[in-house]
């Protein structure tokens, strides 16, 4: 399962009751972050969840509403007690960001590796999450992710059986491990089923909506996606702003149904993001105006 | 007169009910700042003040919760449509921490000019206030601020009338101006009084006590020193830390006798500040546990 925290669903800038966006996940009691603005350790805090378990920071870019909080964010995870390394990863040029919040934030307890996406996609594995950044079209270079959580086969005991497998093998096997005894070699696939569907979810801001969201977002868990602009004229101005009006998240949204749809990244002049969701839920029904902590768990299908 | 606005009074860190100190003063329509960590931007909006006419930043030392605010700052700055040169203050290191800075935050509609504070003292003019800077011991290299705002000699009648001056330059010459007519000249010293004494405040944090603190702040209108420890047995701490406790901060009040001590920059763990004031009003009675956004207009004194 995933936790997944939503801690800030602001666009732009910090507003008093409105933290910027930044995603938390937690998986196996390790944790990756996905942007980290200004006031995201302070959203943290009001959260209740650890600083120390972080194991990667992923910035979709550069913008400062993206990044600005990291030389705070850094030191708090050092006062948690973290010692263990973070990885920061995003675009071409993250080395030199974090160069810039070493400069504001020297003494560390921990070691910060910096990792710069490379192409198009690029797949990485922290927290146990396998983690696919993919480039989306903002006014800079962007990448949105993908988050992916794989479960192994079913346990088929009548195969078991029949393969005459000793019943004190039937666990380690379930789990992946070979065993072996009298000179017979047992291994995981003698017994389980093909993979089966695991968890997913995609988090996709700031960008217009290019195809490739939808492809990514296909029936995932977890839809997060930007809501800049909700109220009616504003198609010029988001084109203009590489944005994406919470209209046209839906039609991403209608087109990869994922389970459900949570908007984030509002415009500070945008108050209400729920007065939208009535229009909004024609075009795709099961969306949510998020808002700042906007929390669930992602568990895998019972029967799939 | 001198509108002061305390933006925050926490150390050390931003807690989800108290940012980090932080000084904003206003001045005839113009502000200086002094210090910036994470999160001033969003107490300066919750304020209401303009972020448009601040003319300097000055920074007393840079740990993270004194500088990690100022790239989302500096962008607020420009979204609130600044365009005139804005300089920022600080020890020797100010040119790197703002390169840093830049990074962060690259696009800006106003000149940012860094500069170092040279030696002990230096004395900058900006907003129409005289601001010094003088060394203090902490940790690292450390400032604290005295702002002085002087006020002209009284205008005297009796002397304007001896002295023949025409009624129709009496008031420009209040003003500082030279008049001239029929080959005479008249000057302001004709008709002024000494210098009288204007308004002055000294913000001192991180620091140790040292007695240049209370000699700067002597006779000031508001004194705001450190209030990082004030339960019993800190004094240790204090010292190692290079912070001050607030029977310390009294004690330099009680030398300097301002006309108010305001605490600020608190320990996380202290949340009650205000419970330690009985005990402190026996070393300095003019004492307060100021809070976020304490606010107070310094005028010149009627009778002086």
């Amino acid at each position: 399962m995933i936790d997944v925290s939503l801690l800030g669903t602001g666009g732009m800038m910090p507003l008093p009751k409105r933290h910027v966006t930044s995603l938390l996940l937690r998986h196996n009691g390790a944790s990756v972050l996905i942007d980290c603005g200004e006031g995201t350790q302070i959203a943290l805090r009001k959260k209740g969840w650890s600083f120390k378990p972080i194991e990667a920071i992923f910035l979709t870019h550069f913008h400062a509403d993206h990044i600005a909080g990291l030389p705070g964010f850094l030191l708090t995870m050092g006062n948690a007690g973290k010692t263990d390394p973070l990885t920061i990863i995003g675009p071409k040029g993250t080395v030199r960001i974090v160069s810039a919040v070493r400069t504001l934030a020297p003494e560390l307890p921990f070691e910060v590796n910096a990792r710069e996406i490379e192409g198009n996609e690029e797949t990485f594995i922290f927290a146990g999450l396998t983690v696919t950044a993919f480039r989306v079209q903002h006014t800079i270079t962007c990448y949105a992710y993908k988050v992916e959580l794989s479960r192994g086969g079913r346990f088929d005991p009548v195969r078991a059986r029949e393969a005459g497998i000793p019943l004190k093998f039937w666990n380690p096997l379930q789990k992946g491990q070979i065993c072996e005894e009298d000179g017979k070699t047992y291994t995981p696939d003698m017994v389980l089923g093909g993979e089966r569907k695991g968890i997913k979810l995609v988090y996709a801001t700031d960008t217009r909506p290019v195809p490739v969201i939808a492809e990514m977002a296909e029936g995932a868990d977890l839809f997060i996606c930007e809501g800049m602009y909700g109220e009616p004229g504003m198609d010029d101005k988001a084109r203009q702003n590489r944005h994406m009006t919470m209209q046209e998240g839906a039609a991403l949204a209608a087109k990869a149904q994922p389970e459900m749809l949570w908007f984030t990244h509002y415009s500070p002049s945008l108050m209400r993001p729920e007065q939208f969701m009535d229009e909004i839920r024609e075009i795709f029904p099961r969306a949510l105006a998020a808002r700042d902590g906007q929390e669930i768990t992602l568990t895998f299908k019972e029967d799939e």
